[in-house]
């Protein structure tokens, strides 16, 4: 491992100082010659295009760059060092057109397609939901279709709606219908977790039973335990690539208030963090932290339990690849 | 069921857009012919006269409204689409006198006699807890004894104490001793779930006790879990005519910081939604979420907590009358 | 004038009571019969989809409204009754599509072109700056070239850039480059007022004096006057059909912090006003109050100040309609 | 001058330490025998019963003790030291009746009654506005005609309306009106100064014209200026006995958010703080700072100029008194 | 008991009003002859000089003095009414030195030894954890070795480090390390309860294992529940003498936002007041609660919840030393 | 000119995106090898150390370069465009120890010697006023004292006192007096522009006048204007090298509330601004923004007015340059 790539130590250079880099990582772009030693790439996609209500995740990356400096480099329990086992770094953030969501898709795709071409394991920071639309474009291109990617998605919504406003086929609604409809998810190997609140109606699961998708609404996922909740979801993915989707409205608006559909009722902070903890063992290709939205959550603590799970998904990430 | 009575879709209307109503439901004053129609009637108590602690209640009906918004048509765990099972309206506001307790509790009075009088069940927003004071005269009056009403009342607090300050008859403490004094509600019907907090002392649940009220503290809320606490509520309650209750400072402060006398170590917004959930089979006549304040809530989590509440409220309420 | 379109007094229904609507007006949407008896329309564009830093103003709407509650019927100076004078409503909101700014801007245009169908003067509180655009083609469909709108234009910004992000036509940047190109506006008829702030280049005042706009920029307007710049303003617009465009950031950001794009150094709130009381004379043909962006601004002070010349606003319109 | 009554030095505990009482002097209660040794009294006035719109001036004297804590021991412009001049200390608060409007103001009446006893010169904080009558009511107790006070007010209300809500006497919008009617206030030594804002009417205007009161408007103070107007204010209550009432929402919102119905166009705070000094030489035999409301105000900067308008008040007192 | 120390009633004086002091009690200064009755002093230490991230606990004690007005008298569970069993007494702050550490901790153990000498057990509002050291100091001193405190302690961080920033031996992460060092503690007897959170590395740990303190991480504290956990501190402490130190940041930040440093994943306010009241039978010879950040923390909630908490430990208190 | 130290355009990177770099300049540490050509450099001071009230400026660099994305390449009135003029470049964080003042004047030291040591002119952003003394050091290091640094100090305190809490030499309060001591400043070109607020006493200005030091209070200020007093400034400093030291509490709190020890009654951002662009033809060899408190200002303004003056303070220093 190389030393390049270690987080500045909170004692040495206090937490609260200095550039704000995901994790305190070095910042390497996309033409930095030092790309071609990077195995993990934390991303920022400052974009809410698709956003139906509430605006501001595109705000999200600056912030959760901010809280992230709070994080150390060992994680508590398992005692994991992720930035140890594998070159992590900042590769910035996507630039998008904040007033054209095809536009923003199609550079987001792009980007994330030499991200992956470099042979690196983008951990994004959103972004509204429908970031991991280009996201998963980038990652499944050209995949044959028993390749498709699996997909373990944390959430209080479905998003898997056809269209919003009489006709609009792309909003942070709707990416995992279109992204199945693309073919890029396997919807067999496809669990979702936390899914809650009212519904216009139930279209989204509709689909999801039509196509084979593993809905775990909130009710179980509070009866069951998340032990087993996550046993049944690392089952349904297998072996194979999978994504992991991050939605921050999956926990309780206590615990997450920045963010634009929140919905109440939901998992705990430490329920959210075992959650992603019991990721050990999925073969992850990429991972999403998504939907926070600074300006509902001016004291900041949404963004410090985003980057927290984000962490918790990094370790998992180096877990899965050592 | 009558088209009329419909919310706007954020389908088609994004949620945040359009004047705010309760859930975007017509607004229908006392005086609009369409009054014979509604069934449920949503109703604003911007009032907090009676409070002896921290104010702001008196905007609580405005920021519900607002958050209310972002309710949608569908329960997402009972299926249950309330505003197709009735004929469901935003009545408005009733007009308080701010500077005058006697005077506004005889307005409220007379606006929820009216409203009984049209055989609309009122679904109130409160104001301050003294609000339920004047709406239990209107559904109780005339009441012969045998029919005084139940009531299940979640709160942290009993509001059984007698006076205030000296003598003071009528604070948002003191609202279900009056009740009961004055004959409106059953105590031998009565349950109050979730009382914690620092006392002045046991007048108030000496009282209970002696007048036949049943006080389910904290400690066993915690201890016996919400099944078995909501059971022997409706068990109390049984088929009679019986209110609902609900200060939002139930709910532990991380989740409602937004009131004015919160107390610390309460039930999680998971189980504040069960508890309402819980009401089925209970003959609701009335019901209220009482004790929102804005101004201690900038961020709005405590009224979109409420609302929620109030969907579940609903629910009940047309599962009880189908 | 009819007694149905006063609003509320604060002597009979507490100011912070009843539901929202613009100044405590009657509202009266699009399909209402008395439509035809309005002569003044306060509109809601809840929209921000031109925005290309913080976004917003999508939520100014609901937030002008609450605020508007605080306003009261008659001018504190010139003793002016707006509400007695002419028939004034709040017409509701337009239902933009978040995800799509051409068919927004198309949405627009269909209502503001029923607005002037039914000769309704209309006042709107926006939304981001390029919903001004839709507005001035609506008012300025098929005007012959010589008839085309006059503007004054208060901001920060001109507004008139021609592009961003490679070739983005569309935001709330560039409206009034638009409406020039598309012929809506006659540029020697326009006088835009405050403009400030570090600048990407010149682009946007090389073609303002290319065309024979008038710009007035901040160190002239705080060298000379309110009282000064406003005889120039009213002497450029002249005596034919005029738009007024308020962009809240033209006022300082200590007043008026709620808003995306702020600029340092500019008016206070008194000039603020005195800028819209000297608007009399001018023949106004519709206005706006745009950029007001909730989520940066929780206390609110932003969208009082708001309303606050919306209410000049209007008081100069009734004037110039008499 | 006695050393018991010098507030504590920053220099020796930092001003954000210790108990907070007004300006870190002692607290002396009514009951405590060093009250007789007291020539300024600061009172806290925790009371909003009067307020028509938005609440929290009950929560006031606190905030302001907090902020008062950063005030020191020497006025910066003119090197008065007040504290050395006079023997000041912090009286407590006055015991209200939240829900009870004519007892409370029966207690205040009481309260004062003993300080007016004692020799003491009152400086209140309240409170909203109504908290002023009771305070005039023992101030002026027994006073023959002749030795009625006069009053500097400093306000954007006259607050001498009739009447609220179909009869309500008593609010924080008629103070000035009972206490004329009560002969209280000589009305033609009376001055109100930067009065504003949009009007239900003209009867507070008329009412003040009828009985001689005079009135400076806004746009009077901005057009003449601190200096002109204080002279005439100054010339207006001329040598006898005078109270001054400084409702903090004399100030634009900008600088003093936080209070219940503020009105944009105002002064700012240098001009605040102008108006105090310069009523040098007036016989001040009470004065109150009222209206902050903490509540609108979390991060406290109304507070903060409240207690610098509240030391400039306490400086104009010691120099009339020395 | 003397009636002088109990605390102003509600019921008397609303609990928004007055002077703050903690729990409405009476202020007594270390020169107070009222000291010599006084068996419960309420301390606060306002200094975070130790703090290495995010500052702002200084401000606490003002914070959880204005918050502790909401304290009544009676625990709602146990019926213990601890001003009447002990007297107890607001002994106001301690004088820190805000740019000095070593004079601070200088003055904070001067302090504590004038406490200790008058036979007051002190219970004191931080501040930041290394203020804890310098009480102990003044606890332990000349205590022989086999009489060194024991101490449990609540924490998400073990704050056992050698040193910060290449060789600070006085941080708020190092006050226990140096107490062991010292001799102040027993390290057998001590016992840390919640740690979490991401590690710099291991070396706290590896120390707590050298010396023999009792680590409970917070995967433990939610597997084996609070009671079982509390039974298993009790008894490491054993009959001994002991402290109790309960960092606020051992709760979950959505409960306790108002911190420097905190850790998601913890506690809810439940377990945490049950935590507290679980010391029952231990012999408490001094407790504390610190680094409250009111900065971080504008709507107080942290500060209510960390009064409950010093509440529960005051009952503790006063039922051991029955 | 290189294109190296052009900042990223919002138009092609929206100025929300990205890493938040001061004003979006290129990072360049102390041993990156493109130092030699840095002409300029923006250095954050994370440091509070000094602070005697309310802290905080310790995370006044990443909330100043998070504003600072909104600053574009040109001024707006003067055409400057510094990035073009100058090379300049972000150098980091200077990295401080919390808890040990003399430790933390050292590392500044040694970190400003080596920037002046590469020639470049430092542009600082605190960090308390503290900081500017160890940037003195540095600069002033081995001057002859004919060579001492003229200084223009915009302020509302002089930090003039020789010490506090008994004998603590080194706070924010005392800088200038060390550095007029130690001969870094030469007093009788030293300046200081808008001193106001309550005084302790009088020390601090008697040693200004005895030593030569120039104090123009905030009285004279807004009774001469911006200009006079500016053109006394120039006069003052002469040609010789200068070192503008601005705190952001200079300006009033409504326009910078984020700040530890505001003072109302100051200037508008207007005039603020205006000061900085009136140090045309200063010979300017380091400058400083200090006292911006993000905790006290979670909306962001005062450090958008804070960059907006480092702006001008750049276009200033690269003008001089030229």
């Amino acid at each position: 491992m190389s030393s390049d790539f270690q987080p500045a130590s909170g004692f040495v250079l206090p937490r609260y100082a200095g550039i704000a880099t995901f994790m305190r990582l070095p910042h390497i772009g996309l033409d930095d010659p030092r790309l071609a030693e990077v195995q993990v790439g934390l991303i920022g996609a400052p974009w809410d295009g698709g956003t139906t209500n509430r605006p501001g995740p595109r705000h999200g990356p600056r912030q959760l760059r901010d809280a992230s400096t709070m994080i150390r480099a060992q994680h508590g329990i398992t005692g994991v060092r992720p930035f140890e086992a594998m070159n992590c770094a900042d590769l910035g953030d996507v630039a998008p057109n904040p007033a054209d969501v095809q536009d923003s898709l199609r550079r987001m795709t792009a980007f994330y397609t030499r991200v992956r071409g470099a042979g690196i394991i983008p951990l994004t920071a959103g972004g509204d939901h429908l970031c991991t639309l280009p996201i998963l474009r980038a990652l499944a291109a050209e995949c044959p279709p028993e390749n498709r990617l699996g997909m373990i998605h944390f959430d209080s919504h479905t998003d898997l709606f056809h269209s919003y406003f009489g006709g609009q086929m792309y909003t942070h609604g709707t990416p995992f219908r279109r992204a199945v409809e693309e073919g890029l998810l396997d919807p067999h190997r496809v669990c979702m977790i936390g899914i809650r609140g009212t519904a216009y109606d139930s279209e989204d699961r509709d689909f999801a039973k039509a196509v084979g998708i593993r809905v775990i609404p909130i009710e179980d996922f509070h009866r069951r335990g998340v032990e087993d909740v996550m046993a049944e979801a690392r089952n349904i993915v297998g072996t194979g690539d999978t994504y992991v989707s991050y939605d921050i409205d999956f926990v309780d608006p206590a615990y997450a208030p920045g963010t634009g559909t929140p919905e109440v009722g939901g998992p705990t902070s430490w329920q959210a963090l075992e959650c992603a903890r019991l990721l050990r063992g999925v073969k992850i290709v990429g991972a999403d932290l998504v939907e926070v939205s600074p300006p509902f959550d001016p004291a900041g603590g949404t963004a410090f339990l985003g980057v927290s799970l984000m962490f918790e998904m990094l370790c998992a990430i180096v877990t899965a690849h050592q």
